[in-house]
């Protein structure tokens, strides 16, 4: 049975005893934290990190260093002991200050925060699947750039993860999908100890977790002792040397081993010991000294930099000896990494833009983003695409597209039906480094991506997010497909910026801009059906930058009001302010096609675009109440705030009186 | 290996060539849908509907019916081609009226739009994750309603699923826990035809899915030739043999069977087979008659509704027997069936709220909520309890709980870290009828599960969510961990009341409001930390039932302006309103404690409570955007559109500017 508890206790030495007491006593301090992780992956963490993870504390951001995630994420101070001890930019004080304001220790490893910190986790189960990303990066771009005798892309993912992670259904989607590619640079290591916080897990997780794995196609080590160092060793080596699967290796634990009392309970779990706990388990696991005090000796045995450093210049070595051989390939190394776009690429982009905007196609843009990615994909070799099973609908394949597989990389990743694990996944890449990972569903099923698309939004990754069949106007499918919340609802994700385009031409900006964003996602809302074609002037196609901008002033004389629209509503706008053009009502229409970036404008051009004082009507096949922001208490918006219903799309758009006369009609109340 | 494809194809006969002439004839007038699951399924589904499905058709709402749930809901027209044919009220219109507004037959089964469909499917994994629900409520009522001799609730749950559910993470979370519950009635169909959308499977889904739902511990019946009659059948009796696990039967598979040039490939998964093709068909498979003509002879060996009123009939007089020997079980088991809440609940609802609030208490609001548990629970037994692994947090226990085990029934949910999955099982448990449940999680990880709070919308099911930890006022936990655009992002969904109380009363009367309203869900949005009381006369303590109300009129003059507040935040409107009035500065403070509910009320009472022209400031620890809907333009919104950070809470409402002062200031400035 997977949770028989015979367990070999720790045999307690220096090393371990330091994680276990700046563990207990960081979260002391900061009266909060869990130290129960930290203390019972002590032995775990010393073996992998002294004896097999390659790093360099010196230069967090070696392009070839392996990467850890710990994946259970709220046994942060396990990470920060083992950045101090091994000589990252991370001191005692900085130890001391756990979990305090823009503190290097926040009570979660935060990506960007803390040198050494490859990801942020805590939302469970995601920190695993961002290490499947980060394996497929590494797989992709050794595909890519390796040659024959210059292996500079080979290091492994690590990854740390109790049984909450393997509960979150996200961890299913993850590790099949890494089984069924054969991601054998990726190991992890599960910390069985049989507690999640409602207590012992036998009630309500009894997986046979070997076997689980196991049939993803997974090697799994079972039963090693987890506080034995020579058996950890032993099934890092089996890890090791499997590199066609991925490799699970199942260490029986004590979830707080070292504090006498209150070990192996959930007690250890989500609290501070307490100063009795504290002091007994210092007598009980030999560390006699002072809270934060590291004696000398164990701080050198701990320390990795000249290790590492020695690595890394052998690694620089080799690569030196690559660029010789192949400068260009070398040179293209170096700026993917540095994730700086091609050259060329301005050029490249306003060719792109004035050949669609010649163009002047009627089709949907769905489609619309499709021709973007096949204009822009060649110039742009670090794109790597995928769908959640959905390739055929969210039109994500372009003629260069090839399939990862087990046997080779590519740029295009089958995902299968896992959004959640897309986004998460896609997360992992994008922080690899190297890459720029593009996914995509229907926009309905961001809702299962969600928190994953913050997680991005959060870490300040590019990712775009390519989100089809984006209102009613998918038609028959029915209110399950049908967003109705969704835009709205993405657009309150901080640092999130959200596309929804209403033709070709803004739909190839917003690609453009989505790649251009260096420092957080985008999300592209696209139609299943065709849009027709707006004509605008070179000013107003630059002005598409801006995210709100005047597609069609008033002809007739001053406007009296601005409809303000995005996407497939653009062209209701249009014919309203035709309808009340004939009605002598002079009216001017704004394309929205990215709020946040209009936000992001000075107030001189959010004035000149929508002046004060003038009414206004906004109109979305979606929510309403993000418009007020825009339209005001006097103003109107025209929109949905139910669910949708199953029949042909025209139909509905009538039915729910989202209509040009509807936007009208709108107008004139708001004119009085 | 799993997927060697051997099969046996079907040997075509009258009654399931009537399914599969009804699926491509309805998919091809609507010209969209999906045949390929109908016909490639068409063989388990004659087995399983003509000789165990224990139902009636003239009687669809049968309290011990079997409950049967189609996950992969994209094949509607398998299940709605098997109401018609076995009796329900689904006509020959009906079906040709597939996919067409306002039809009983949209696109994907939609709960409550047409007799016999138990849950909307369509969103992939949620079916099963409903059907898993279903079975833990007839586990449930079975152990509280059965008395030896009188087993009158003892039915099966049977479900349909495809690939894509089993990719689906959810999956992963409902099965293994259904798995460790022992589930021993859910019986589930794996349609194994190796196809899903983007095609042939291998590349992005090669799970060994009979081993891993062995480590779920389920029964498994592999290798199962899904178009052999005899093969289904007694694969079927071997899984109704086993009261002790649920069973899945991997059935293998022909998407589209029958399609003779297009079956087996990813070309009849979603789209109609075309006319040539379907004359194809109908010479394979030996259909000559006219589309949607079923030959009477066909019709009467499908129908059950004699077979089916005669069942229904024996347990009928089981059940009075029973009402003969346990009068009051029986009558409380009519009453939960029949989702009418208990005699005296009225009274008793207003006891407990004048009891709360004369306690008049400074606790957290997950405190109250847990309270309000406690004072609720012993009136109304149908409610079942639940949290993700939170209970100690989320504060979801009372002093009646029971875990629901392996062994026996209950009224608490161990759900695991499943937010996903527990709340699509609590759906499900919904529309079992007979309980009433109650979900937690802390806010954040509403996001995890949002696509099944929406379900429980679009299905009108009464469930109580409770979401503590609703703000940066959770502190050191950081980002990952403190929700900002979320209570904004779940009043987005249509038909979901969100209530976010102020104190212990109107906690109270959130629990009492989410109970009593039978037609939707409500989520509780509730503090972590302590939250004054705030003293009400009776009318505003009735007040709070209208959503929005007068908690503090201004106490120096006619308000010049209005402080709209939820929560947490209430208090901080309080003692700007005290800080303005010293200086002179009349100001009313009206409490939102639900926004939803104060959008039903006249426009007569709203203008009472926010009179028109009246400076409005609202302030709420989260994103600003839905809140200038109430403040205009010219209005002021304090609250937070940027991720927090780790710190202690005080700390971190002041470094974002979330104070009673701010609050004064900005009312300051909004009046000029």
């Amino acid at each position: 049975m997977p949770n028989a508890r015979s367990i070999t206790p720790p045999a307690f030495n220096p090393l371990t005893g330091a994680i276990r007491a700046l563990a207990m006593d960081a979260v002391q301090k900061a009266k909060s934290g869990h130290p129960g992780a930290p203390m019972g992956m002590a032995e775990i963490a010393e073996v992998l990190w002294r004896r097999y993870l390659k790093h360099n504390p010196a230069d967090p951001k070696w392009a070839d260093r392996d990467r850890f995630v710990m994946s259970n994420g709220h046994g942060s101070m396990l990470l920060y002991a083992l950045l101090h001890l091994t000589g990252y930019e991370v001191s005692i004080d900085d130890i001391k200050n756990f979990r305090q304001l823009h503190s290097k220790t926040p009570g979660h490893p935060e990506y960007g925060y803390t040198p050494g910190i490859e990801t942020t986790t805590g939302p469970l189960g995601q920190g695993v699947t961002n290490a499947v990303g980060m394996a497929i990066a590494e797989k992709v771009l050794a595909d890519t750039f390796n040659r024959p005798g210059h292996e500079i892309v080979d290091h492994r993912t690590w990854v740390f993860l109790g049984d909450g992670c393997l509960m979150e259904g996200i961890s299913h989607e993850a590790c099949s999908l890494a089984g069924t590619l054969g991601l054998g640079k990726l190991i992890a290591f599960y910390d069985d100890n049989n507690i999640s916080i409602d207590g012992h897990v036998d009630g309500w997780f009894s997986d046979d977790t070997p076997k689980r794995f196991e049939a993803y196609g997974w090697q799994v080590i079972p039963d090693v002792q987890g506080h034995d160092a020579e058996a950890i060793d032993a099934a890092i080596r089996e890890a090791i040397a499997n590199t066609e699967q991925p490799t699970l290796i199942c260490c029986k634990t004590i979830i707080g081993a070292g504090a006498p009392n209150k070990q192996d309970t959930h007690d250890v779990h989500g609290a501070p010991l307490g100063d009795a706990e504290i002091a007994a388990a210092r007598e009980f696991i030999g560390w006699p000294h002072a809270p934060f005090e590291i004696p000398e000796d164990v701080r050198s045995v701990w320390n990795r930099r000249e290790a590492g450093t020695a690595a890394q210049r052998e690694w620089q070595q080799r690569f030196d000896a690559y660029a010789a051989a192949h400068p260009e390939l070398a040179a293209e190394f170096r700026r993917r990494m540095a994730g700086t776009l091609p050259g060329g690429w301005v050029d490249h982009v306003e060719n792109v833009i004035a050949s669609v905007t010649a163009k002047a196609e009627t089709i949907a843009t769905r489609k619309a983003s499709q021709n973007s990615i096949e204009a822009f994909a060649p110039a742009l070799p670090e794109l790597i695409g995928g769908s959640a099973d959905l390739a055929g609908s969210n039109l994500t394949l372009w003629s260069g597209s090839k399939g990862v597989s087990r046997e080779a990389g590519g740029n295009y990743l089958y995902y299968g039906v896992r959004e959640f694990g897309m986004v998460a996944i896609a997360n992992g890449i994008a922080l690899h480094g190297g890459l720029i990972p593009y996914t995509a569903t229907f926009l309905i099923f961001s809702d299962y991506a969600r928190n994953a698309i913050r997680m991005a939004a959060l870490m300040k990754q590019r990712q775009i997010f390519v989100f089809t069949h984006d209102s009613i106007g998918l038609g028959e499918d029915g209110p399950t497909h049908q967003p109705v919340e969704q835009a709205a609802s993405l657009r309150l994700i901080p640092r999130l910026d959200v596309w929804r385009p209403c033709d070709t031409t803004e739909t190839a900006v917003a690609w453009a801009c989505a790649i251009e964003r260096a420092d957080g996602p985008s999300a592209l809302l696209l139609s299943r059906q065709n849009l027709p074609f707006q004509s605008r002037d070179s000013a107003q196609v630059a002005a598409i930058r801006s995210g709100g901008y005047i597609l069609s002033e008033a002809g007739n004389g001053a406007p009296q009001a601005v409809i303000i629209a995005t996407g497939s509503e653009v062209t209701l706008a249009i014919e309203a302010q035709k309808t009340l053009a004939a009605k002598g009502v002079p009216v001017r229409v704004v394309s929205m096609p990215c709020c946040e970036l209009f936000e992001r404008q000075d107030a001189e051009w959010r004035d000149t675009v929508l002046p004060k004082g003038l009414p206004r009507v906004a109109v979305e096949a979606g929510s309403t109440t993000g418009w007020y922001k825009y339209v005001g208490l006097e103003g109107g918006v025209i929109g949905l705030d139910r669910f949708g219903e199953s029949a042909p799309a025209g139909e509905l758009f009538v039915t729910f009186g989202i209509t040009a006369d509807a936007v009208a009609a709108e107008v004139e109340r708001v004119l009085g």
